[in-house]
């Protein structure tokens, strides 16, 4: 029987996806493994090493973390918690059961960390699992407001069988319109509220929020997928201090550790019923093999006093202000343009976010296209998003973001050839880590 | 604040998490990292390099799909398919996005095949979520018959807010009652019937359950999770060429890949609905270092012919002789004991399965207990349950697998020290791979 994928995507996709099979011929093992590792390491070559790395949902491991990475124990299941496990003779998988969440719960100055999420999609899965019943509507930021898949009814929500109703939004203030909130929580009358998105310029008014949230009989949930490292460092917000119920994170992003999801909470209550549906929910195996990067991350976090932090934000702030010096339209130039390491740049004058997003990666850039507050619904992505927390990383410095910006500019504004920004791009990552 | 790790666990569990807490003092990065590292290497030592494994939810990487695993993949966001990605500069990600679903569909014997679920817990919530509605009922295997978490209430369709049925089960078939079936399905009327156990002792009479299921109007599902490699190599039994509608399965367990889920079917309107309750239902980003070694390993079982899952099943076949001749009491005699890579053992006369897992666990062999089909519900499981594919792919021979059967009933009937058997058994893993 012949395979096939997807023929129900789009035409781009079918003939990219045709493009791609038509060279896969020799399916042998040795053909096989031939193909994936000239792929892995092509990738690694164009993105890893000479690519500079603007995506904001991405970081790369530090090398201690990286040490402790062992694929193999990724495949040992180990279901329940230590001294009740199913499985026998993971006596050392307690050690990291133990410590990873207590870090993490530490640098997130929470009571409790639930660890053990593959992702983040899956930790506000759990959340709302936790918190409602099929049919209950929870509230969500727009998706033009960074609003994530996860949080709208045709991701996790939707699995949940929840009915999602779009938060009424400021975007002046780039938050929750605190005005209309009250008035919009009596008349759809969510479970959850969800606050934290995919683009956060700005923190959350969380305090006025929580109160209109409290007086509604609503949980408020803080998703800091992005934002994990700051509110780890101290920075940017605090969102449990500043009241919310539960915080939500990519464990990987700013946070810098392994891909997957955690949760935090201060509430017994909401901790005993999140971690039941997130084990045995939402996994039996539970991959322990982000423990020990997790844990030892978690720990450089709490050692390093903000510092990479600092850095990340100091980064976004010199790159906010290059790009608008040499032309560009950088979103909140009002306030600054950024209080995080998130950056946004308005193209919607330059073909918008998909075309200026595929230009840039021909030059070796790599962003992603994004909504801005002031577009209209179902209109293409006006915005670039950019995230300074894998450039940091990679001790980029002021100097080079300042190179950086100056590079996407040539290319956006001034018709430079890709080809030839690209070839710079590769020599600049290869005088930094 | 001080952090807590799940006050409302058993009493047992309470008192070994604040066993290891007490010995977490050192949390600084430097501290941190040994301690992480010592519990690695104190791991692997016991139970990968010394230690028989018997746990059937198991197994290692072959060395090609080891040298592909770059956990650095894992952390690169690749959402949507090749051609219309949300992500740029993942060109080579597309080589692995066509090869891994078509070489897994391929070895499948399908049409189809979806392999972004981060588990085949997940595999199954996304089949739930494509094939029901909060409310509807699915109908499953019964826990004492190898049914899986994933399958009942408090798993993933308690997630979908379904209603779960028990099949109606025929112990001594060790298969769905085909008698009271059609009974049951018109009273209780599902909308998925789902087949398939974490313990396989012998196939199902899928024909007949689909003949049923279909003139109920139901979809069959068949979780391959634990036969996965039996399946792609033509053994035990095809699921889909007998009437499955979708096959959800591990691509590690006997497949022998990384750890993650995947979801098979022939039916194209069936494959795009699984495929968006996938992405963006369940997952954002997905986990592209999975793909590399699950390429590798499924070409590779293309390959080899079936030579690794007839050593499975037969290793299985000379374990359970042995383990009868010793006089333990092995499920199955009077059908030749197994037609998988699955032993079942009746501990019920040695203190159950739970207590003789751990007295095995001391002698360094791994394994877990299991309900057996004429346990009555809510009693402690009976069983224990072992399956071959770790110990046939380290090169375990016929009398290796005699011996472990003799050290078995040593520690199980005849008294014997858990540790001089410990030590023996890890001289011997010392002579295998």
């Amino acid at each position: 029987m012949d395979q096939e994928i997807a023929p129900w995507a789009s035409p781009a996709a079918r003939a990219r996806i045709a493009e791609v099979a038509a060279g896969l011929t020799d399916l042998s093992p040795g053909g096989v493994l031939a193909t994936v590792e000239t792929a892995l390491h092509e990738h690694a070559r164009q993105f890893d090493d000479e690519g500079i790395v603007l995506y904001a949902g991405t970081n790369v491991l530090g090398p201690a973390a990286r040490r402790v990475s062992e694929p193999l124990v990724s495949g040992r299941p180990s279901m329940g918690w230590p001294g009740e496990k199913y499985q026998a003779g993971l006596d050392h998988f307690d050690t990291l059961e133990v410590l990873a969440p207590t870090l993490v719960a530490r640098v997130m100055g929470a009571r409790f960390a639930e660890v053990r999420s593959h992702s983040a999609t899956l930790a506000n899965l759990a959340v709302y699992t936790a918190l409602t019943e099929p049919g209950d509507t929870i509230a969500v930021l727009p998706e033009r407001a960074g609003g994530h898949t996860s949080h709208h009814a045709v991701g996790a929500p939707g699995v949940r069988g929840l009915r999602v109703a779009d938060l009424p939004y400021d975007a002046d203030a780039y938050d929750v319109d605190l005005a209309a909130l009250p008035g919009f929580l009596a008349h759809e009358r969510p479970k959850v509220v969800v606050i934290g998105a995919s683009m956060m310029l700005f923190p959350h008014r969380v305090d006025a929020i929580k109160e209109a949230v409290a007086a509604a009989g609503a949980v408020l949930v803080y998703d800091a997928s992005h934002l994990a490292g700051l509110v780890a460092a101290g920075r940017f917000q605090r969102p449990l201090a500043e009241g919310a119920d539960v915080l939500t994170f990519s464990t990987y992003k700013s946070f810098g550790g392994p891909p997957g999801g955690a949760i935090a909470t201060d509430d017994p209550a909401l901790a005993e019923r999140i971690s039941a549906a997130v084990f045995p929910g939402l996994t039996a195996n539970y991959d322990a093999g982000r423990l020990a990067p997790l844990a030892v991350t978690a720990a450089e976090i709490l050692a390093d006093g903000g510092a990479y932090a600092d850095r990340c934000m100091a980064g976004a702030r010199t790159l906010a202000a290059a790009l608008h010096d040499e032309g560009l339209t950088v979103a909140g130039a009002d306030r600054g343009f950024t209080a995080s390491h998130h950056v946004a740049v308005d193209v919607s004058g330059l073909g918008g976010g998909r075309a200026a997003m595929a230009r840039l990666a021909e030059a070796g850039i790599y962003l992603s296209a994004i909504g801005l507050p002031r577009q209209r619904p179902g209109e293409p992505d006006r915005g670039l998003r950019i995230g300074t927390q894998e450039v940091t990383r990679r001790g980029l410095d002021t100097g080079d973001l300042r190179q950086v910006a100056a590079w996407m500019a040539d290319v956006l504004l001034r018709g430079a050839d890709p080809g030839a920004v690209r070839k710079a791009a590769a020599e600049l990552r290869a005088r930094r880590s």
